[in-house]
């Protein structure tokens, strides 16, 4: 591996890109990027949430002649009811997500296929929810615990368990603004029935409960994923990893896993390290196995076992188009369906596992917690089998990688600060460094920058660009999803890139031994940000609301990322977007959202929607800036 | 009331709307006719199903030479996605308003707002459920079933209790299919994320979650919702009443009941009988207060207290144009947003009660169990206070009505065949005596025709003339919803229109003393129609797919009705559809529903979709007759 000696560019990431386009040419390869060439002008329609298709008597399009639909409904309406449409995808998905890792969390047994890897993360959500926990075997404290979890999605009264993570007035204002989460199934199911032909139109009614369903994911869903993927695979630590294309090896056995589930990849991560698989690797010619990953599922498995990250959202045909990919194993979420056709034009299997996410063109390897390991040890065993049927004249791999420092959890990121912290004096296990760091205006701020790649930003300019601009204004940054993923890859992951920060920065990444973006995960994972941020408000003694730090999703594409933005600002978080939602046509909802009457008046925190990303960190800064001066630091 | 002479039509009804149309002229009212022209034509990517929003990066629309969307996905996917979504929204919408019936009946106490009125279907609930009845309080009972039922929308494991209704065949065909609902809620969260950005793409396993997704409705939350709705307000037996906008009265207060949770309507029926209301009434000018309904409410309250029905979907601006309904009270789903702006043109109040339904330029009066009685009776007291607010001026209610015996609930319609049983020679409360008649031949076979009205299709003519057509076939008919208000307001449900039918119905109905098409409830109530189709077949002793019986919406609008067809069609009913689902963008999608390599393959029924409804008519009478020559009949 090389040494790391500056960041890469994105005019470097474009241009090896661009090579595997010309991989694609040789062999009629489509690509996102011809199809986005196809797709372009979008509907107008649909970009301003002004088409309602919602009952058959439509679809409906409000134009200044048509300002109704068939129903009456206005383009206020409309364009909530589209937006709460939106939303409960989102929470949809990541709630069923997490719904699973429960279920595997539930299959765990002393020598199975699952197991309690961070017992000690059991006993304190255990003890948390009220659970006894003396002198109870490891495995029925976590069947136990599954239940209560899986009940959280479907329980027929009360509200989410996990609200009591959150301050006191964070919870208060939910309670009155009514839009603490009940069931998560039920808030999802519910928004539907609100939206459906003839229920609400409202969009203060639609707002709220888009605001209710963002809640039941990050602190309800979302949550259980990530906790209970710790319980299962360990709380992740500082590990070392790397990132781009250049983590694909010529001469091994490439595998790479896509999707958002760990169950899956952790176990393909297993049997890859299997002597017998690598003895067959050998056998056919390779020089091992090369895991790495794409996306969500990337996260996991980098920021637990450092696997190298291959790379994110759009770079997900890269992969298949450097001609040495084995296998692309996927799970659920953010797969492109392009993989089928493309992984045809190549030796590529395309292995789809689940029930959730069934793909033409893929070969099915249905994946249960009960078949894990014969499953996963039969993708691995595939993928190695077809390591002679690669084309050498058709594979390029790019050489372009970085190195990076991943694994930051919130327990992670506590150790860190004990670090510099005078035992003596001072309590252990908290976030009070960091808050003097901010107090003390070393640090001005933070900022989660989470969310995807969106084909209508520049791929991966709009992270790295204002990572690069927080940095240099001593704002630190918390990242995860495929905007960690974009950090990784151009090397602001290494420790060594703080030299490129501001002073602050700087300091504090040298004492505390840091990065100056931390990973903290997969996008499920931004509910560690919410206890993040809960913390930090209670140890530093304020509000959420009133803490120097935002969210921003400069690049995001995804239903779940309206659910996250929905119930990060919820939390009290302004969160600036760089993409528009599908709001714009609606000055009612416009005001709901960015305004000072809706959300913000509710719960402390609105959005904001700049798609000049220049733009869109200057008004960042000076938010943070006005937060600091609000507080008087 | 005027005697029965002959069946209203279709023309007439049209020429009562056009003099409504004339006074809301007078107030510069919209209309859904003005509408529909200003929406028309419709986009044809919405309407074949081939426009994706479903994440940020587009929307895209395929076209031939924009095959894929920026992901990838074809053009099946894309149109198998967007009916997954449509049926979610449908089994959302009708199994969250059979949670509230559920949370009702967890709610009622002795002496309470609500309280237990049919304690025999109760406790014959109980048994089936495995609960202890013997000496137990009626409210425990009814506490204890509830929340058993509220279990059923978010159970972590197994599937749905109501499935073991079915027969045994079906039973293992959607066993066999993968198609066996589990938890309510959890069927509709995993629909969202199935079709979320990246996860499903595959035709064929959208279209299985879709049957789950409708099944998950007609045998969970409808279920639930039909039959706690019986223990709470009574099981419907026959009752006679009228129908269509005569039912209105010149010199009373009306209020109009619309939506579809009897939970509301049954409190306003009561409080508007109360002696104080009336005598307040009276005070202001009136002779006394008329209560009538539109859509699905009305059905609830016509099955159960004979309540008039002033009309179904299409006619509920109608109510408003006569100028003299005081108000329009509402609870959820199918109600025009329209309903605000147009009430401001008159003098009536549109009351909107429920979270789930907000509407702007309503009046809120939120309704709850625990504070039904009083907020029933306010919303009474403001009707009757509103009355002297009429403009006499613009007072036109349209002479029209028929009268239409109602209360067809399963129970009931045994009840009447035991009247045409031997008791001594054969079994009493079976469905015996229709299957001999059918395998005789004095009836050919039975159609369930439902669903809404949709300005796609000359309002009530399908459901109309379809019905007409069939019973001249001696074809006896089962109706719920708008359909069943299509034919009350025909005539078609008065006892003596047996006469205008063919002999074979004639002699049945005369026999059994029943209309020719039976009324059967509102669109949660089509879970009566799948017991009866079970009990049927049991009875038979054959399949459900055997028998000649086919289900029909010729003019549906809704998500409800799609997640209706699903259920019904995954039952083993073919169905036939007057209006096209979005979906004709996709051979593959289009075959797996209509042909024979799907949904028939897999659960032994299809869909048929023609939009000739004479053709429609045809159709169905051949499949019937095809069923019948499969049987030896």
């Amino acid at each position: 591996m090389k040494e790391w000696e500056r960041l890469t560019t994105v005019e470097e990431m474009e241009a090896a890109t661009a090579s595997l386009l010309e991989n694609g040419k040789k062999v009629g390869a489509d690509s996102w990027q011809q199809r986005v060439k196809n797709q372009t002008p979008h509907c107008g329609f649909g970009e301003s949430g002004t088409c309602c298709r919602i009952c058959s008597m439509g679809p409906c399009r409000i134009t200044p002649k048509a300002p109704r639909g068939i129903c009456g409904c206005d383009v206020h309406g409309i364009v909530a009811r589209n937006y709460l449409r939106f939303t409960a995808g989102g929470a949809a998905t990541h709630s069923d997500h997490g719904r699973e890792i429960c279920h595997t969390l539930y299959a765990t047994r002393e020598g199975g296929n699952y197991q309690v890897k961070d017992p000690e993360k059991l006993i304190r959500i255990a003890k948390e929810w009220g659970v006894e926990t003396e002198g109870k075997d490891i495995y029925d404290l976590a069947h136990e615990v599954a239940e209560m979890a899986l009940m959280e999605y479907g329980k027929p009264f009360g509200i989410s368990r996990w609200l009591s993570r959150a301050p006191e007035h964070t919870r208060k204002l939910w309670h009155d603004a009514e839009v603490e989460p009940r069931a998560i199934d039920r808030e999802v199911s519910q928004s539907l029935h609100m939206t459906h032909m003839g229920c609400s139109s409202l969009p203060e009614a639609l707002i709220r409960q888009s605001m209710r369903a963002g809640l039941c994911d990050g602190w309800g869903g979302s949550m259980c994923g990530t906790e209970f993927s710790d319980v299962l695979f360990g709380t992740p630590k500082p590990v070392d990893t790397e990132a781009n294309l250049g983590v694909m090896e010529k001469d091994m056995v490439n595998i790479i896993v896509h999707g958002h589930d760990p169950s899956l990849s952790e176990m393909v991560v297993f049997y890859a390290q299997d002597p017998e698989m690598i003895a067959l690797a050998k056998e056919q010619g390779a020089k091992g196995i090369n895991i790495a990953g794409v996306c969500c599922t990337s996260n996991e498995v980098a920021m637990r076992h450092g696997i190298p990250m291959a790379g994110n959202f759009l770079q997900q045909e890269n992969v298949v188009l450097t001609g040495a990919c084995e296998a692309i194993v996927v799970d659920v979420q953010c797969i492109f369906p392009a993989l089928g056709p493309l992984s045809k034009c190549f030796h590529t299997k395309f292995i789809t596992t689940s029930k959730i996410a069934r793909m033409p063109d893929s070969e099915f390897i249905h994946f249960t917690a009960e078949t894990a390991g014969e499953k996963a040890k039969a993708i691995v065993k595939m993928a190695v089998e077809n390591f002679k049927n690669r084309k050498p004249e058709l594979v390029n791999i790019p050489q372009i990688k970085q190195k990076a420092t991943v694994g930051y959890s919130v327990e992670a990121i506590k150790k860190c600060l004990d670090g510099v912290t005078n035992s003596h004096v001072d309590e252990l296990g908290t976030l009070k460094p960091l808050a003097d760091a901010i107090k003390s205006g070393v640090l001005r701020g933070a900022v989660a920058m989470v969310g995807c790649n969106n084909p209508k930003v520049r791929p991966d300019y709009a992270h790295i660009e204002l990572m690069k601009k927080l940095l240099a204004n001593d704002i630190i940054l918390v990242l995860s999803g495929c905007s960690a993923q974009a950090a990784a890859k151009a090397g602001l992951m290494d420790k060594a890139a703080a030299k490129y920060c501001g002073e602050g920065v700087r300091r504090v990444c040298e004492l505390v031994d840091i990065p100056p973006v931390l990973h903290m995960g997969s996008c499920v994972d931004i509910s560690r940000m919410m206890v993040l941020a809960s913390d930090l408000a209670n140890d530093w003694g304020c509000n959420i609301s009133q803490l120097p730090l935002v969210g921003c999703a400069p690049e995001w594409m995804s239903e779940k990322a309206v659910s996250i933005g929905n119930y990060v600002v919820a939390t009290g978080i302004d969160t600036f977007l760089g993409v528009d939602p599908y709001t714009k046509g609606s000055s009612e909802v416009t005001e709901l959202l960015q305004g000072e009457t809706g959300v913000k008046q509710w719960l402390e925190a609105n959005y904001t929607v700049e798609l000049d990303i220049d733009k869109l960190g200057d008004k960042m800064i000076e938010r943070i800036e006005q937060k600091r001066a609000a507080l008087g630091i």
